[in-house]
């Protein structure tokens, strides 16, 4: 434990903690307080760490994805899917005008564009109670550009199923759209921020 | 306190928690147990929620932001890059040759698309510490089609920024830039998945 330690930084309270909470499996133990670990438990405890650090997951979460991993019922499809639904945690909108609007609102832009209307996904859900609460807090001029972000979302969602195109194996398939959906969040909401810095300097200096 | 919490549907226990915590003015008494609420108290309390619910953003970073929009020391352009940063809860990568060259990899991409580096800046830090645990987690890939995912953020930023250009109010442009950021990101991350899953069709079926 103390080379696992060494090889990944990550303190040994946390491996620990990791391997009790079930999100990394225990060592092969080879006597009394020692256990061998191999380079799946490096990889394992290097993704638990960037889930949680630039993923905004839970252990909670994690150790949902992880269970549906070692589920061998769940076809590769499936698995995929439950994955992106694990990662994805809906809110749901209060009841109310602005839920309504915002349900109509959002039926218009998937209708125009084209997507999939999946009311019961997390991802519908949350649209909806975004787009109420912006209305809610008078950012009807957001609204009123929606259909360019969701232009600029689909960009973005082609440029990561263009990613997963050719894995074969299931585990590693699970990894990728965890990773990506979860850690690429963080990556595209921070190349805004950088984005926003210099496009606000041609705008307006 | 009744009436704000049936025209807004929030708990009186939040509505006293968020007055106690500073996030939102109290009453101007009335009498003994009484006070007068105005449209600006249902106004924040509905901005307080969102930025909670859909922003992702700690009662401890709303405070800061309140406190810099009542600073009247603070000039309307410093005001928006400081509320800019306190959305932008930098989280900073460990040293060691994956930061070397994540930093050396954000430095390439930056200076290809025109975008300015500022390395103190929360955003800067963040984004080394993505692309380092990307590449830690072996997701190569990712970071292989960075500069296509950086040509999407710019155009969201540019959506984004096309929206504060005419406003006047020094408090109404913070709520724009806190709004348009936090729930901002959870608008995009949103639509994201809801493309994803008309996109997967597409390319795999």
């Amino acid at each position: 434990m103390a080379e696992l330690n060494e090889t990944t930084g990550i303190p040994i309270p946390t491996i620990k903690y990791y391997i009790r909470e079930g999100l990394v499996a225990p060592g092969r133990p080879t006597g009394r307080n020692q256990a061998d670990y191999t380079e799946e438990h490096v990889r394992r405890l290097k993704l638990v760490r960037a889930l949680v650090e630039y993923g905004g997951l839970s252990i909670a979460v994690i150790r949902d994805l992880i269970a549906q991993v070692d589920n061998p019922e769940l076809e590769a499809f499936d698995l995929l899917a439950a994955a992106q639904k694990t990662v994805t945690q809906a809110k749901d909108p209060r009841p109310g005008p602005y839920k309504d609007g915002a349900e109509r609102r959002l039926h218009d832009l998937l209708a125009k564009r084209g997507w999939r209307i999946r009311t019961g996904d997390p991802a519908y859900r949350t649209a909806v109670g975004v787009l109420a609460a912006l209305d809610e807090v008078g950012r009807q001029d957001m609204l009123d550009v929606l259909d360019d972000y969701a232009e600029a979302a689909e960009r973005i969602a082609e440029i990561d199923l263009g990613l997963i195109g050719d894995v074969r194996d299931r585990d590693r398939a699970v990894e990728i759209v965890v990773i990506g959906t979860s850690v690429g969040d963080t990556l595209v909401a921070t190349l805004r921020r950088l984005a926003q810095a210099t496009v606000g300097e041609r705008l307006y200096t």
